[in-house]
């Protein structure tokens, strides 16, 4: 298949930075890959596993003359990340990233870039519980959703570029505005994270005895709270930061509801049980339904 | 191998008991195996499965000569249950359940039943989000816990039987007092699906737009608390309400816990969300150490 950018440079390589590498490079997406990180570690680690051309510690070095360029840092570090690489970018340039909230990121990067270099934010709504540049792999992106959501006015030439490379990734290319995107993903990753970080966490400060029981038979429910939970802590305090609102709209009913239960299981209230544990197969089957099960 | 009771009756035969019922048959453990339900319908099925040797909507016939009678019916049958077989048990049959909560088991049952029957309580910790006699296979119980309860003064031959039974099915046996019981699963199990109802039904009164999206993104996260919360719901209902101190007890840590990270975040406190995020790997590493991951 034809080529899509002559260089790409990526910003930042962890699981997901390192899976779109791997694709770009195995689909012929691009001309050259130019890798840079913070660190010099994940810079080796990058290295060895081949996933670019060149490889930096300074991210406008490899920003330059790149066609396309991916942010693939957490959501703490966009702001000076866009700071870094705004005066190396040429005309024309594409600027995307990979982030799981996405008006922040108008606010964070829009501002820095200069004229003429479109910015076509991107969430892949992919990932495992393991982080870093080892845990990608080129299949990541497979029958996955990946939302798009660019800013009015965005150049539909860099939108269409950006679109084919993730159909080309595999994915069903979605385009949604920011704050949409924002309040759905906090019901459906944003809050099960928080929710699962924080049961997790209750049993963290259980009497040692207890802990190891929990740890024990924890198949009956427990073990998936800890899958969920497992996910990387930078990545998920900047979530949470960064969609503070939404996040915090969402866990008030959530907190509504839960009490709502409580209530019932105090008062003995058997009925209302019955029926709030009935409702919530209607959602099942629409995901199921909608083979996302 | 050898058999281990003449005669076992299922008083209820959903996922649990059809499937212990196919154990039994397929280990040749029981000679004849009764089966007793309180619906013609589960009755037909459960004899269209070929899960027994005889039907009967009659608990008291069924549990009548039998050595074993395991219920195998949600928790708030049990007095009912108990009730109706008593005067049909024959000295030293033993009686057993599968119930999820194990202190309200003494409760309901040991009160009903003749000097003489011995109560070995267990809890298979297996299952799946489906429900009803068609759902049984049996393997269910591989590698998997089974809790029993005893009360003090078991007859010991009676409380071997029973472990042998559950050995033989594939599952690890474990000996604990029920209130010790109670609590574990009150984290390990009800805590979690407690939550996962919630967060479903918090989903369930989103506007139908939102909803559809929910759905539609639902792999982010949100799509395996669907799972769980498509658990039996009156199966869960009675779970809650015969465990309700020790539910009520988590769920007020768990509640101190997310008000907590809910203040951090509406703080925009990312130290204490990175500490809370990264204490939580702990107790993952656990799970995997412990292979139950």
């Amino acid at each position: 298949m034809s080529m899509l950018f002559r260089k790409v440079a990526f910003v930042g390589i962890g699981l997901i930075g390192s899976s779109l590498a791997l694709r770009i490079r195995r689909d012929g997406m691009a001309g050259h890959i130019a890798v840079s990180t913070r660190s010099q570690e994940t810079l080796d680690k990058a290295e060895e596993l081949g996933l670019g051309d060149s490889y930096t510690l300074d991210a406008a070095e490899a920003a330059k003359d790149a066609d396309l360029v991916v942010i693939c840092v957490p959501l703490g570090a966009y702001s000076a990340v866009a700071e870094t690489i705004a005066p190396s970018l040429k005309p024309g340039a594409i600027v995307s990233d990979v982030g799981s909230t996405k008006s922040s990121v108008i606010t964070d990067i829009a501002g820095h870039l200069p004229e003429g270099v479109p910015l076509v934010p991107a969430h892949p709504v992919a990932g495992t519980e393991h982080s870093g540049p080892e845990a990608g792999f080129d299949t990541l992106f497979e029958d996955r959703w990946c939302i798009l959501t660019p800013p009015e006015g965005t150049d539909p030439s860099a939108l269409d570029l950006v679109t084919q490379m993730w159909r080309r990734a595999g994915s069903n290319v979605e385009i949604m505005t920011p704050a949409h995107h924002d309040l759905v993903l906090a019901i459906t990753s944003h809050l099960p994270h928080l929710i699962a970080y924080t049961i997790v966490d209750t049993a963290t400060y259980l009497e040692e005895d207890i802990k190891a029981e929990v740890i024990k038979f924890s198949a009956a429910g427990f073990r998936d709270f800890t899958r969920i939970a497992a996910s990387d802590p930078t990545m998920w305090r900047d979530i949470f930061l960064k969609n503070r609102e939404a996040v915090l709209e969402v866990l008030g009913r959530f907190n509504e509801d839960l009490t709502m239960l409580q209530r019932a299981i105090r008062r003995g209230d058997g009925d209302a049980l019955f029926e709030a544990f009935s409702r919530t197969r209607t959602i099942r089957r629409g995901v199921i339904d909608a083979k996302q099960a």
